[in-house]
């Protein structure tokens, strides 16, 4: 008979990866190692697809890059840290099979060599996944690695997500963990790439914890860190106890290395039904399908309490910085208008990447309040950012000779709005190209929702910082902001007054759009939950409104398709998680 | 026993369907069948996902678009003309199994009822196609249908596309079709959704011929016609006898109903042997993946014949055309720079919508030479197009002194060259606003994979018609159009002088760019075929060429992200189907 197996003592290493950098990440990874050892951790994990980083996406399709990966993960397993601590690595594994595809795969290295290889059974392919489009399932789960005397069931990222309980049904047919466990697991291990959402960590928790619970098997799961173009990956490994408790979380949007001892499989058979208490938080109406299950994480974003902000803030500094460090920019540079989303788009980014590299530029025109030019100014000052002014009029003047010709007896209208905003796009490119800054967009959710806003205007630049937080959402976060300063880093009036473009005399944004409150509403239940309009009435929205807002967002499909990426923060953010045809006859 | 079925009269009925019309989709089915009825045929195929159009992307996961779908579906089938003939309809169906998913499904409708379903067994999740993110693959092909005393088995494109001899090796762990014909098939129908690429029909011809063959079974292909956002289908459905020959094809890029009888399965056992000869196309180097068997289509591109390049401008033509119908555009747009790219989309779009529906502008800098202007012009008259003239100089003055003081001391470079394409942008831009024009982009594909274009300057507009021809490809085409005029439709000089930019002075393409004959050569090896750097010097490539031209694709993401969609006409265009992540660490 078999001895009960000791705990063991677990590196959780979550790095910051980079795609393709196979050399820059195996020597972060031998470093960690290295770290984890000298503590004396058994096993050291590392996140999904480690060594290549992770979305690599199309670059799976060359060859090359897979082979100049598997030859970087045979290197690194010769490394002589391995002798002394075991690590999962994960990797991109070609296979010989029908299609001659790949396999997601993790590698554990030990002793000089790669001693096993686990691979993934179930490939997410919605929202911003795809894949289906590069991977093969895993024919079947395991098999089982033994670490330190303990059956490790191997798992990856989305081999976690499919407990049929938790979920009130299952996801997808097979349950890895499930499978896992039959085999004889006494730890299940997790390595993953679960990108940050508002609530999403509470829900991570939740989820390993009734895994865990159910099997009575203890989880290790390792996330990774970093931002990668839209997607924010927020850390927070978790260690879970076989009850389902969380024994220690690693730190959030940050690299860290949580070491811990994890106790294997219970020895006393669990209470069944003690198992199965608070399994779910899925409610029977958001569990009928995996996008309703992208609902549940919706659901927590009404929450716009102080740690949620805090994340949020924490989130997009982190994807700012990366989106910046990963594309080789040193600084960025945006139009500061006065208003709201600006201001916050400048805090983040000086936060970002310190105030010294980030600069201002305000475009007064015949229409903008002086009020607007004091506010930003002050407020470039208190953020000690670099401020400019340049002044439209003489620009628009020009144009509105040179167009009088093609447009001699028709009235101005939203030509004439949208050429302001574009004047103010070239000449922020322009600044853009002369000193290799890059240009953040400023443009909000409810904005890029209803195509309230210009392409190739207000729209241009390389990144949206704010384009995944709602008008409501960028209120509270500026706030938050405000709070945590102690006189208000962003001057009041900004915070006070109605919103508006300044596009036109007296505009306000409400006459265009229905008031955020509502709009906000209705764009995050179709958004973040795919409702259509009969689902939106029937949860108690006015008929007009939804009607109105719905027509708005399908008209505006052609400017999001040339949209800057957007840093995703929500369960659904416009941009790769969002695949709508532009051409349709499809009437909400 | 069963008696020797006779041959059945099927019509192909090739529409051009709209996303999410249902009601319109039907009116079209309707009438089509009527015809087909009357004109004696027993059976009425239509395109894959008729009823809903195709591609209805992320409309699937709003419930209401499925469940409306499906409403009219049942109405469809009381329909009184599918008394006098049968119809196989394709629509997406809800299953209850795990994850409460969706079937690519086509219904037989006959007696006033839908008497059969049948579910599409392989999901293509590749290249532009993400099947996988809205459908589970029918756990089983069939069931067998029987139409006239015939046992139909029936198939959904992809379905058609994993003959192991065709492609030298399976591409998916199942073959539909074996299947079907395992099950005691005599005629094998397929509904489709295929898009064009150069050379593809003579794939889907020969790929449909093998299958054929090899099983003795007949096909029957109905092939969606219609532009729907970037891709462009061809129709060119097909009857296709046991033996493989092609007995009728239906019309190239135009809806047509072709109505022919084809007889079931061969009574006599047929030679094995002659089944298999010139069963592959393939060559064994291009075989291996997928992505290899998307090479084959690729590499019938080199072929810039007239056949082909009829086919380029009339798949151009329909593509225009329908991005125009399906958004509610009813003219266009474009520059007119006596340039070579813009001359040829202003063939096109004079083409595709009336001379009387487009508008050309030419907006000459201090740069431009007056021959530019000339031919322009020139061409304009010629084809009978609008055409106006914008001076852009007093504009660029205006944007100079704007800047004056942040670029004091800093020498021009490709700011100045930028800030005359956005003036250029943004003046189409405005003409687009007040009058409701269409903007076409005239880029093509050598400049959007090498970034030697300006993002919101003449990559400003709604649509990319020619974004997916090469600068070879282009003059190819040009040359073709001046073939089918009596005298020269483009001016000679466009297609005599070296490409230029003209943005500063004695500005040659070549001055940035290796000459486009290498270029392309390349960029179509990388592009389409997904070969890195390694393999491409192996294939010959001078490396000094290939990294530079690497170089230049990968730093060229971010603009890419940004372009308007892009008419595919080959087997990998730039959008939907490259998805290569912008920040990144790969070197090529």
């Amino acid at each position: 008979m078999r001895v009960t197996p000791r705990p063991v003592k677990i590196a959780l290493a979550q790095i910051d990866t980079t795609v393709g950098a196979f050399e820059a990440n195996a020597a972060r990874m031998v470093d960690r190692a290295r770290e984890a050892a000298e503590k004396g951790a058994e096993l050291v994990l590392f996140p999904e697809l480690a060594l290549c980083g992770y979305p690599p996406k199309d670059f799976l399709e060359l060859g090359e890059f897979v082979d100049r990966c598997r030859a970087a993960l045979e290197e690194l397993s010769t490394h002589a840290v391995f002798d002394r601590i075991a690590a999962l690595v994960g990797f991109p594994e070609r296979h010989r099979g029908p299609g001659a595809g790949l396999y997601n795969a993790v590698a554990l290295l030990r002793g000089g060599q790669v001693a096993a290889i686990v691979r993934k059974s179930l490939l997410p392919t919605y929202d911003v996944f795809d894949e289906a489009r590069y991977f093969d399932p895993a024919p079947e789960s395991g098999p089982l690695v033994e670490v330190a005397g303990v059956r490790l069931g191997v798992s990856i990222c989305e081999d976690l997500w499919n407990d049929k309980q938790f979920w009130k049904q299952p996801r997808y047919l097979r349950d890895p963990i499930e499978e896992l466990a039959a085999k004889g697991a006494e730890l299940i291990v997790n390595v993953s790439a679960s990108p940050y959402a508002l609530g999403k960590p509470e829900i991570r928790r939740r989820m390993v914890g009734a895994a865990a619970r159910r099997h009575g098997l203890p989880v290790a799961m390792c996330n990774l860190v970093g931002g990668n173009d839209s997607l924010i990956f927020d850390g927070r490994s978790l260690l879970v106890r076989a009850n389902g408790e969380v024994q220690r979380e690693a730190a959030p949007f940050r690299e860290d290395v949580l070491i811990d001892e994890l106790a294997p499989r219970h020895t006393q058979p669990s209470n069944p039904e003690a198992r199965t208490k608070g399994a779910s938080i899925i409610s029977d109406e958001t569990a009928e399908t995996p996008a309703g299950a992208l609902a549940v994480v919706a659901a927590y974003e009404t929450d716009l309490s102080d740690a949620n902000c805090r994340d949020l803030a924490d989130a997009l500094t982190l994807g700012i910085r990366d989106y910046m460090l990963k594309t080789g920019f040193r600084s960025a540079v945006l139009g500061l208008s006065g208003g709201i989303d600006s201001a916050l788009t400048a805090v983040l980014a000086a936060r970002a990447l310190g105030p010294q590299n980030v600069t201002t530029i305000a475009m007064p025109s015949r229409y903008t309040a002086s009020m607007s030019n004091e506010d930003a100014e002050l407020l470039a000052k208190r953020l000690g950012v670099h401020f400019h002014t340049i002044a439209l009029e003489p620009i628009f003047q020009a144009y509105l000779k040179a167009l009088e010709p093609l447009f001699a007896g028709r009235e101005p209208d939203v030509t004439e709005e949208n050429l302001q905003a574009r004047i103010r796009g070239t000449l922020l490119m322009a600044f853009s190209n002369k000193t290799g800054a890059l240009l953040l967009t400023t443009g909000n959710k409810s904005e890029l929702g209803t195509g309230f806003s210009t392409l190739y205007g207000d729209m241009a630049g390389g990144l949206a910082a704010i384009g995944d937080l709602s008008k409501t959402a960028v209120y509270a976060l500026a706030r938050w902001f405000n709070r945590q300063s102690a006189t208000d880093l962003i001057p009041a009036r900004i915070l006070s007054r109605p919103p508006t473009a300044e596009l036109r005399e007296d505009q306000l944004d409400e006459d265009t759009l229905p008031p955020y409150a509502e709009l906000d509403r209705v764009l995050r239940a179709h958004v973040e939950e795919h409702l259509g309009a009969r689902r939106l009435i029937e949860r108690g929205f006015a008929e007009d409104l939804v009607r109105r807002v719905l027509k708005l967002v399908v008209q505006s499909e052609y400017k999001r398709r040339q949209a800057a990426p957007v840093l995703r923060v929500t369960a659904r953010a416009f941009g790769e998680g969002w695949r709508f045809p532009i051409a349709h006859g499809y009437r909400h």
